[in-house]
């Protein structure tokens, strides 16, 4: 399962290895309106990760790497709801892997530097799907086919849970 | 309830207002051993506080407002610590009070720019204590008088939790 983690619109991407083809199994964002207080916000973001932990039950999490924004509010805030769902994966004993953005869009895309429309396009396209998912979901699925390229990579022995 | 959130030593105190005086019901502190995994420590954060707030029912928490601190890496980890605590109080349905140290301060010792050791002592004399409480649980002890303070204060109206 990939989460890229936010307060107001986290993306989350459960895939699965099917010999050496990678399905999708679900995706989609888990929403907080505007409107909602943060710490309701938080508390949706847990209930619902939990519950989506419990429907799909995955073996590991990949979410992004603690990256420094330039806006350090924001930055702030999205630390707020990754504490939150980290803390949700390891209740359910779920090991925690950290991916840089440069080696997931590596992965995907192919290219570090690539852009996140062509992220979409190419998760769509390794996962075989109808269209182009959702900005958050499709980066939540590109750090789940990270996690499982790296998994099967010579690395692998040395990827350490947080 | 004040909190002083952190990852491996969390403060909490909880004070109670009898009349015209305040009086300490518990205080301590949560601590996770540098050996835990980050994930883990999350985990132990929650439950404790849970625990607490299961065990002292308070009717409000207070908090140390985000402040940025010299160090981005000190001040991510703490955040994350923050948003598991936030999250609990509010799946407990208790309002979340955020407070500045500058305020906590002026609160305590009358001065904005107290010396951590003043904060200690005047915690100590103003709960009528036999030792000064250790360093987290005086700042956590310190939130929860501020907030009584403030909760009886002219500005009270314009308190808003988060």
């Amino acid at each position: 399962m990939g989460i890229d983690t936010s307060l107001r619109s986290t993306g989350v991407g459960v895939v699965d290895a099917v010999g050496s083809r990678i399905v999708p199994i679900w995706y989609g964002t888990i929403k907080n309106p505007p409107v909602r207080a943060f710490s309701s916000c938080l508390v949706h973001l847990q209930d619902e990760i939990t519950k989506l932990i419990g429907t799909y039950q995955p073996l590991a999490v990949a979410i992004e790497g603690v990256f420094y924004a330039k806006n350090v509010k924001t930055m702030m805030i999205l630390t707020h709801a990754r504490g939150v769902i980290i803390a949700q994966c390891a209740r359910a004993a779920l090991p925690v892997y950290e991916y840089e953005p440069r080696r997931v869009k590596l992965a995907v895309a192919g290219y570090g530097g690539a852009q996140k429309e062509q992220v979409q396009k190419m998760v769509k396209t390794l996962l075989c799907l109808h269209e182009e998912p959702q900005n958050d979901a499709a980066d939540a699925l590109a750090l789940a086919i990270t996690h499982l390229h790296s998994r099967t990579s010579i690395a692998a022995h040395t990827m350490k849970p947080i």
